[in-house]
């Protein structure tokens, strides 16, 4: 059941190297420690060897990227996978600028990730190499609907197997996909978009789950998106009138802190394909 | 009527490439979402004319300076000139060292701003090329008053007439002037000194105004300070006696998401010389 | 007697100028105006020496370190030195790599630290030259406890006397020590370890304690300590059940923004050895 890996990470404990944008650092921060993890942050190339060592996962963000950053994150990707320690990137922008686009490039050509996390427009970017990004929010012109829901799943499937990385594409359907499975989550609410962050913290989150659950990280992410969107569902339930964004990020991390396999199990909505 | 202003920035959505610093990056970013526009942050040379010709206004902001972001926010000037993209420039702490003022001298030479927005402090350091700037806050001995506010005005529009842009003058009475008209604006609660990053996020907020409204950027920039001001009142007035200035932020920004054209006109205070 | 320390920091209203992390800076500055004290930020070598001339204490904390910002961190302490200006050195991560380790060395070489504040794995790693940290929090193995209390006192005596530096030890007990006295507080709550920076926002205090209450730094930051541990309490007591970590960091800046000496006397929990 995959909502054991929600009980493996609270008690495991797993420390989580982020390299990570300056915007929503603390956000993420505390997303982690909600979740039941420790974040530590480090983006100094002369560190990064000794950080990742001592941490369980590492989280790779290119939200406000720069070029000293790069090298740290080449280094740290490295020796993660040298370390076999579980490595998520977060293609932030990538289509935006042609710096995040070959950042993107050159990361998965020298890092194995275990899953990369999108848009679909920064997934399309780094499937087909070309895209329009408004900024870093989903072109809307590539949507995911029950239409092309199918089509699309067959293709994340086959960039899962070209690149061997768990695929996850989210939006108001999220998808999370390896070579042969698809979580299709119905979880999630549209003022997710109205707060900085919401992917970000995803990105973290998952980092956590999949450092806690090495041998199901395709269950394990799954679950991390489905506790993100309960968290926006929660979250939007508890908002007053006079309440907005702010208020809503704080009831979305306070909703992680209190998650539990019961809230989940209740409120997960997926199918598999 | 000024008060069209939001609607149009909340039909619009446009988005805003911020270069700012990384003390009040995330309440930034969560304000201008709740504007109803898109925040971008980027401070990577390689990427800055990526990202302002995909951005729709710039907001320049110099409160963790540092050497490299200097030039980043010079061609990112330069670069939203030459595609007539608004830019607003908040010279934070210029005064309260050489660099700062230097590199506000600098920006003001090489790139034609929309709107410059400061305390009195930092307005008159680039008006006369002299102040006593403490920290970030306002000096006591140039506080606008009912006494000095007409020869304010007349020095300020002088001002803008010869340096081609929009001023705003921060205090308890804010001042928004161009070389024939000023807003004199008395909304606002002094809790907003309670918290970091309400002058930020106001420059934050007057580039999505202005970006929306391009062609009548004068009244979108006092729509945006009178929005700020409301903002300012309608957290204060919810404040119970245990909470403080983080509560206060929280209100402040969920005051801005739920803002509308009829608060705006049933709160607004201003007079036009 | 102690408490007047926080009515001294609220007359005064000292700037207090961080080179800190980007993890939890908008937390510290929030906190250093919750206290009464402002903040500024600045780690661009250019303008230290401005910087630290018109503050009145100084925090440095090495929590995101890069390459650069040491030279900054040393050139600000030794600035302040010359200007007797209060400097704390919160060493976050201390033990956690060799690039954190090495710099905490430099920085007690260089600079006479007013305040020196870390966990007890960071603060040993600093006495004997060896320990282990995992991440940012304490080792277990090296927790301070009613049975080793007296020896690990007498210990960072000597410590404290070697360096010239009063030592904050933060734990479940947290220690203030000189080489005369030492501070034994048991305020606080364990929600404090579930939100980023709880320790970054005590070293941010502490300076502007110290900063306001010059002649008397050791009872200073004992009344920064239990400040922060009382407000720690206060916040959870605040807490709902479907409240979290955010939420609680929310309520534990509110405290201290609304403390005094009544709650501090009615609320402080101490013994003098």
């Amino acid at each position: 059941m995959i909502y054991n890996c929600l009980n493996n990470l609270k008690s495991t404990n797993p420390i989580i190297h982020n390299i990570t944008n300056y915007v929503t650092v603390n956000d993420c921060a505390n997303m982690i420690l909600a979740s039941g993890a420790s974040p530590i942050m480090s983006d100094e190339y002369d560190e990064i060897e000794d950080i990742v060592s001592i941490s369980n996962g590492l989280n790779i963000n290119i939200g406000t990227l720069n070029k000293e950053t790069i090298k740290s994150m080449i280094l740290a990707g490295i020796t993660a996978n040298k370390l076999d320690k579980p490595v998520l990137l977060d293609p932030v922008g990538t289509g935006a600028s042609k710096l995040r686009t070959n950042t993107s490039y050159s990361l998965l050509k020298e890092i194995k990730f275990s899953v990369i996390k999108g848009n679909i427009s920064e997934i399309k970017t780094l499937m087909i190499g070309s895209s329009t990004t408004l900024g870093v929010d989903a072109t809307i012109e590539d949507k995911i609907t029950n239409e092309n829901l199918q089509e699309t799943i067959k293709l994340l499937k086959d960039f899962s197997k070209k690149i061997n990385s768990i695929i996850v594409v989210t939006g108001e359907i999220d998808l999370v996909v390896d070579e042969n499975k698809a979580y299709v989550i119905r979880n999630g609410h549209k003022m997710m978009s109205k707060i900085t962050g919401s992917g970000c913290m995803l990105g973290a989150l998952i980092t956590a789950f999949i450092s806690a659950n090495k041998s199901n990280m395709l269950d394990a992410t799954a679950c991390a998106v489905i506790c993100s969107g309960i968290c926006g569902e929660i979250a939007h339930n508890r908002l007053n009138d006079n309440e907005g964004n702010i208020t809503f990020r704080n009831y979305f991390i306070d909703a992680m802190f209190n998650m539990d396999t019961t809230t989940l199990e209740k409120g997960a909505k997926y199918e598999i394909y």
